[in-house]
């Protein structure tokens, strides 16, 4: 696939609804595949219409089943919609795949809905990147609506979350300290709160608990996230998240708030992306994995000063000779 | 401080046990001074010799009562101890504060101990290079044992409990689905598991899940990571922590598992090094926050392609014409 026609053909064939397509682009920028920025560059120009929706909860929090409900919302509204579910669940339990699996008995045969499971790609922020990657090709796919779904623990999971539009922050009573011990920035991307499972002793006290911070937070934001419960098994309170969402859409979109949080998205994603370039180009220039274990070695024992090392090896990359 | 001698004097005196120097020193190597390099280069040659000790686990769990436990046994064998706490707590609790001036209490008075906590630097990985550079500091002032403590749920913190030679993740029986929620990839850094708060009813049941993810994990390592269980506000089970410490730390001197670890430890080390250097020489070629924000909002309105920015941009850092 390196001539740039099959690229093309591609991406003309996953707008046409072709899901085969669809999945062998998002394989291609999900590996990061050499055709990776081609692709990403063809579906450009299709994106900027859909409302990205991110749903982010501790795991056992019951984000799959309410991703579940939303979409089965939007459908009947119909609105398409693409899921992209990051949980980079420990290898033990292989939650994603059995997820995946779940999904598409239901959906099988629902042309309006696509569902993708990330798995982890490489280290810090890697993983950020490869979701917002797939992101955009389902966005570019002509879905209405997407809904990306993560664990909302890491650093990680806070970049995945700024994806969206709008962030839902799932809480449950019960799971301990939840709202205390949210990771820091959790808190502050909300737009709105979840009380799921709220059949269960305490969702008063985790209400409480979110007004609290709230009110401590003396927040800069020009608006309070609403508070929603709900109980996703039996499907109570979806179709008062649903208005919440509606609501929070609508603001987005009047004024400039919609425009100001993508900026926001792509100045943090231009800057992730010319980081990873950088190191592309550098490890080409001799910043290879073997050298840096061959120095790795000499600096555990003392015998070579890494910074030293570090402003040899930059000057090599960036001085004029070098260049190959 | 511009002049390498004072830098130098600097380093001679924090070795010497002056507690100013070495707060100074720190400070600058946490701020990424730009002095940072050269004092950090000053004590590369006093480190090596102490053992590094990583102390992770979830909000709640009784790391900094432990921590001092620890601490306070390893001044009774005279051992001199440095501790690092990285903490990332919502703004809204202001923990890592809190947790300062409760050690500062304790221990004002006592030469051989020296405790520090972290902020937050910057985004992705910031945070893990600036606890290394402040462990090296601490770890060439002379410290015999350095206590790194962290909240372990983000691929940062992972990035953190790597810098340690022996990984303490600590549980707490009755805290949800603790064990079956663990991050991806704190299960594999375990050198102990430490069930604290262990008179709570459900401990048998953690070491039990704990057992279960061992087996299942049909694990490479050599060696089966121990279970010990502590009360550390009664100071019930640190003797037998540290005897488990004493024999994961022999068994690291033997062989050479601890010098692949530092070999691992500094081959990550000095890739996320080289990483930051080369993106702070890209941001003097051209890549400032400016252009970058300027760029930004071209393509969250569809102006502009990210992809080709991206080629160009890199292309131009690279370019000899643009050395300057």
């Amino acid at each position: 696939m390196n001539e740039p026609g099959a690229i093309t053909d591609l991406v003309t064939r996953l707008r046409q609804g072709d899901t085969r397509a669809l999945a062998r682009a998002i394989s291609l920028v999900e590996n990061d595949a050499p055709e990776s920025p081609a692709v990403l560059s063809a579906c450009f120009p299709h994106i900027g219409r859909a409302l990205r929706i991110g749903i982010t909860g501790a795991p056992g929090a019951g984000k799959s089943t309410l991703v579940d409900r939303l979409a089965q919302q939007f459908r009947h509204a119909d609105r398409t919609v693409g899921v992209v579910a990051v949980d980079p669940t420990s290898p033990f339990t292989g939650g994603a795949l059995l997820g995946d699996r779940i999904r598409l008995r239901e959906h099988a045969s629902d042309p309006g809905f696509y569902a993708r499971s990330m798995a982890t790609r490489g280290s810090l922020g890697g993983l950020a990147l490869a979701t917002a990657d797939v992101a955009l090709v389902l966005e570019a796919s002509g879905k209405d609506v997407l809904l990306i779904e993560t664990v909302g623990v890491g650093q990680d999971e806070i970049e995945i979350a700024r994806l969206a539009d709008i962030t839902l922050v799932i809480l449950v009573p019960g799971m301990g300290d939840d709202v205390q011990s949210l990771k820091a920035g959790v808190m502050e991307i909300a737009d709105i709160f979840v009380i799921n499972k709220a059949d269960r002793e305490g969702a008063d006290r985790v209400e409480q608990e979110i007004r609290g911070l709230q009110s401590l937070a003396q927040t800069h934001e020009p608006r309070t996230p609403p508070v929603v419960r709900t109980i996703a098994t039996t499907g109570d309170g979806i179709l008062a998240l649903m208005q919440s969402i509606g609501e929070t859409e609508q603001w987005l979109r009047s004024g400039n708030h919609l425009a100001a949080r993508r900026t926001q998205h792509w100045q943090r994603r231009l800057d992730a992306m010319l980081r990873t370039e950088l190191m592309r180009r550098a490890r080409q220039n001799g910043f290879d994995t073997k050298l840096l274990k061959f120095h790795a070695t000499r600096i555990a024992s003392g015998q070579q000063d890494p910074w030293h090392l570090v402003a040899e090896l930059t000057e090599k990359v960036f001085s004029p000779d070098n260049s190959s």
